[in-house]
């Protein structure tokens, strides 16, 4: 089954603004061999993420930068091809950060089992995996959602902004999303069941979620920033929550938008309206993660949480999707199948 | 001992920018008699501070807005003169929101009785009133000071910024103050205690800062903003913390400041750093006052918090107090007195 030769995806160059195709290179090189405490990974579901804008940057953020000629970073879900680690057999299927290739070496750090009892095994890259997990720990630890708030997320058809509005409607609150394009919109109200959702490519958003929320907003979770948070600012609640988790907007931004510095009047409302921005990366969370499955797992089998994937097949195509997924191309969790996955065999 | 007439300083018109003397008038009135459920009331100290400044915009804020030909707002010390209030007595000492005016009545709401055994009465408009309780309730609830964290808080000399940096220092943190002109600084270093104090007026704050929080900064207690807020932005390390208490700096602040717009720059490090901006009014924490009492008198007592007043005579001086109040002219607590203070006769 193995190919005979390991295909990887490096960073090739930085990119300026929007990455292009020419930043990526696709390299063949030999499968390598598990070493004593390894195991050989065979890729089969690779994750798609916003993050990894970041990390194509020089620039610090919270992780180090992918080097040139690095394999991509990236979660991805695998079966264990030969293993010389204790407690890992042969078929097994694991999620870890293994990066943008077909075959990859593991000590087992920063990974775990795949319970296939939980759900299809891709849903460990999203909706019971790190998107999940940063959707359920961000809106409890800080967007503390109570019986008849109203809360607010972009990206709503997205695997972070569609655990966010269905957990918070299962916990009694409005919700409205926002997203782009009707065809996103309509499978937000409709299959995820929020109250509302925008489309933010439309006219006056900011006139719309004013109408969407007549009780202003107690909570916003932010994983877009722009011109979303422009809007709601104005509407946000006295004690209002701003959970930041993502900037998706901002992140293929080369400078600054001109005009206003805008940040006094930001401070103000601050100050004002007693907010709370708080910023998070799912790491901070980990060790809620056993809850949070177990949670989600549940809401999933009641059929209360209801989770979309978008999937496109071949490694090779990962760049382009990524691409796409930065400007809102995709439709659910974005997800290259790189190998075919057993468990649908 | 009562003036035959009430005078008062009403708001005669709103400030463009800065105040000017004309915002305000002197007008001299009947002094009111007490009706049932109500006490008449003598202003010894009248308390000036930074937030009455926005009370004289238009502008929604978190409270209405002090109406024009209306008395001032603030509050003060007052010794009770007539009382048809049950539970105080004519010489009983109080402090209450009685406004920038010779005579009030009060029914006894907002207000409570001075016990001059903690410490002068002036205290109650200080370190043991409203400044002192923002200080304190900043600090612990949002600020959460850890020993060997770095703060760093501005207006260092002031009411508010003095009594943040030396509970931090009882705390276990370093503390780092910043204040306009040399004579400031050397009291906050000498007299406070604090680790470093830096002039806000000399060249290079930015460069000073990072000289004096070569660990960075865990918590930075906002009280001004401005160009403060710009040094210390790239100093906060993960996970500081930013009460969100004033911003002095804007107040005078007829449009916003023209060039970048910094937000997108300040939501990237408050989700990198995952940092958390809270704002909060002293008001949010009013349940914490014994509390507050209980410990900042104790430390009064033992000499490990000084505290600094700036008194000029006469109510008459008012307006042109809280106009260099705005400037930073203020060396300590800014109090006028009104009238003779019978504690001290």
């Amino acid at each position: 089954m193995p190919a005979e030769m390991n295909r990887q995806i490096l960073l090739a160059s930085r990119p300026q603004g929007e990455p292009v195709p020419e930043n990526f290179r696709l390299v063949e090189t030999a499968i390598p061999k598990a070493g004593p405490g390894q195991m050989l990974l065979h890729t089969i579901y690779l994750s798609l993420d916003p993050y990894m804008r970041g990390r194509m940057d020089a620039g610090k953020s919270y992780a180090a930068p992918v080097g040139i000629g690095e394999v991509m970073e990236g979660g991805a879900v695998s079966v264990v091809v030969e293993s010389n680690l204790a407690g890992y057999s042969p078929g097994e299927i694991v999620v870890a950060r293994t990066g943008w290739q077909e075959f990859s070496l593991s000590n087992g750090e920063g990974g775990h089992k795949v319970d296939p009892a939980l759900g299809p095994i891709s849903f460990a890259l999203g909706v019971l995996g790190m998107p999940g997990l940063t959707a359920y720990t961000g809106l409890f630890n800080i967007g503390k959602p109570k019986v008849g708030e109203t809360l607010v997320v972009a990206a709503a058809s997205g695997a972070v902004g569609s655990v966010v509005g269905q957990i918070a409607r299962i916990k009694g609150c409005q919700v409205v999303g926002i997203a782009g394009g009707d065809q996103k919109c309509r499978f937000v109200k409709q299959e995820l069941g929020f109250d509302e959702c925008l489309d933010h490519r439309l006219p006056d958003l900011a006139g719309r979620l004013q109408g969407a929320c007549p009780k202003g907003v107690d909570i916003y979770f932010e994983n877009v920033g722009g011109d979303v948070f422009e809007a709601i600012l104005p509407l946000l609640n006295n004690f209002a929550r701003i959970p930041v988790c993502g900037l998706i907007a901002h992140y293929n931004a080369t400078q600054p938008p001109q005009g206003t510095n805008r940040v006094p009047q930001l401070m103000r409302e601050i100050l004002v309206k007693r907010l709370s921005f708080q910023g998070f990366i799912v790491f901070d969370f980990a060790s809620q993660f056993g809850q949070f499955v177990h949670d989600v797992s549940g809401w999933l089998r009641q059929g209360r949480i209801k989770y979309r994937e978008d999937i496109t097949d071949g490694l090779e195509n990962a760049p382009r999707e990524l691409i796409g997924l930065l400007k809102g191309e995709n439709f659910g969790k974005k997800i290259i199948r790189v190998s075919p996955d057993p468990s649908k065999r």
